[in-house]
């Protein structure tokens, strides 16, 4: 089969590599349809992690179930998933609690699960991970394309304002105009936030943000924009959505925090490698809440709401590419010109 | 009149100096009968942190109020009063959601209002900052030395409790054995926490502890001490409040913390010149609350309890000195031959 393949940064290449199959009785093969590049891609891409030449990468699946395993129940061959990018079982403490990331059995896309960025993958634990979308949608572009931000962006940023406390009437910042950050103000707008300041650096994404729900764009960047976001909110929020993970954002974000307040932050920390100044947190009482995305928790969540029109993630989607041509997906990221790319299999 | 004075690393002499006096309609001037020297003090003391020479020092002020300026209503010359580390007006918007550390007339001792640590002080905004100790207590020494953690370290220890989420029945885990850690225990106890670990490094402070009502005390050092309290508590506590504020003991906080729990802090931040290590937080949504302790906010609830008889930090105090020779409780502390030393003015 076709999958992308890493080899070195700025090296991710379409290859024939083996096909995953299934290996235990909890296993499902899926056929992929439709994924995307991700954000937290461009971190091997740019040689910023490391990454073994050879991986096969991606971990944002949606597609058709083709074979499980004689102990999976929830899922049968023909059914249209998508799964989050971590793998969990659905039946530990910690997914119990919602934290499918802490399963004890957590698992992830590549090595011999084969990388979402494929035409298929193996996953294990397919009761626990895979999301069934009902059949109704099963072959909807539109919703498909409006569910495929359910697999990573649009969980994270749900768990950032989660995280943040953010809840009706409240008065929200999110730091970050990325795909995650425009997705945080979606799930702010959702939960009923009266004021959302989107802060960001690009003129198209802000723009975005304000179709999403953003009350208030900041695009003035260091000071100012703390300056900015502190006088439109009379004094700093309570409610902060960190959806960078750089150190300046970090920064910017406790820094337009109200004494007393909750920065949500979902970002992979990077950047941060003087660790992070706790003293600001520390001398206001600013609560520092979240963690990598427990997207499987909020997936039926966010997709009731999805397929009831009240939800629409697509358009971070700003430029969709074919698997052969994936690499031109990352470069546009990379680059900047594309928010994230959806990719066709 | 006498006071402490800094001059420099373990140089602290009783000297004279001026006296305080009222320089607003919002000011009272305590006479100082009971002061501490706080852990916090051994900073500056041990040359860790800046103090200008010629500083007056300490923040843990109890005494009779002498005199008040004319707008002062709460309290009246002869009133038996104490005062948290902290100065605040007990009106803004931060004070009337029990933020006061982030008060916006915040002030502090030393300086124009002198040090706790000396024959008087001058407290502004008298009404917000003094806590007013009932007559019928006002001259009985074993509450007022039981009262008197109540400036500083028992609030700080319930701070970190409150902040960790501790509630009836939970499992906490304490780490740190000094008077916060210690007070920490008693405020989990008082919580009605179930399990209570409480982790330290000396064998007399762990004693106090399970007198304090830890369940368990671990004593061992490192990563011993960290499968301990695992084991302890089947895999990590969701409620760890750290007591220390050293780099070492923020990764034991967070490594004993259960997946998707809260860390409680209120160590001031030292020894992180690297800086807070975000990932073992962030792969395991491990929430970090707290900050530097609003003591103000918790003085009439936790005297209530002194009062009553049913909370008694005292024991922390295991050395008295009279202020003339103070010197000699910084040097007790410095040598951790005293957990907390009282100063009889």
């Amino acid at each position: 089969m076709r999958a992308a393949v890493y080899h070195g940064p700025r090296d991710v290449r379409v290859e024939d590599v083996p096909e995953p199959e299934l290996d235990g009785p909890d296993d499902a093969i899926v056929r992929v349809t439709h994924t995307a590049v991700c954000g937290s891609d461009l971190w091997f891409y740019r040689g910023e992690s490391d990454r073994d030449p050879g991986s096969t990468v991606g971990h944002e699946p949606m597609g058709i179930v083709e074979a499980v395993g004689e102990d999976v129940r929830s899922v049968a061959p023909g059914d249209r998933v998508f799964a989050p990018f971590k793998i969990s079982c659905g039946s530990c403490e910690f997914c119990r609690t919602g934290l499918h990331t802490s399963c004890v059995e957590s698992d992830g896309w590549g090595g011999d699960n084969g990388g979402a960025q494929g035409e298929k993958v193996r996953c294990p634990n397919a009761d626990g991970t895979l999301v069934r979308v009902p059949d109704r949608y099963a072959d909807d572009e539109d919703a498909l394309r409006s569910l495929l931000p359910l697999t990573d962006v649009m969980g994270t940023g749900h768990h950032a304002i989660v995280s943040a406390g953010v809840d009706a009437g409240d008065t929200c910042v999110v730091v970050g105009d990325g795909a995650v950050g425009l997705c945080a103000v979606l799930a702010a707008h959702r939960r009923g936030a009266s004021q959302i300041v989107a802060v960001g650096h690009h003129e198209d994404r802000l723009a975005l943000a304000e179709e999403f729900g953003a009350t208030d764009v900041v695009a003035e960047r260091g000071e100012a924009a703390i300056d900015r976001v502190r006088e439109l909110t009379g004094g700093g929020a309570s409610h902060v959505a960190e959806c960078v993970g750089a150190a300046s954002s970090m920064e910017a974000a406790v820094e337009v925090c109200r004494p007393g307040g909750t920065v949500g932050y979902v970002g992979v920390p990077h950047g941060l490698d003087g660790g992070l100044d706790l003293f600001s947190f520390f001398g206001d009482n600013v609560t520092l809440r979240g963690g990598v995305a427990p997207v499987r928790a909020y997936a039926e969540e966010l997709m009731a709401d999805v397929l009831q029109g009240t939800l629409d993630p697509a358009p971070v989607f700003t430029k969709t590419v074919d698997l052969e041509h994936i690499e031109d997906g990352y470069r546009a990221m990379d680059e900047r010109e594309a928010i994230k790319v959806l990719v066709e299999v």
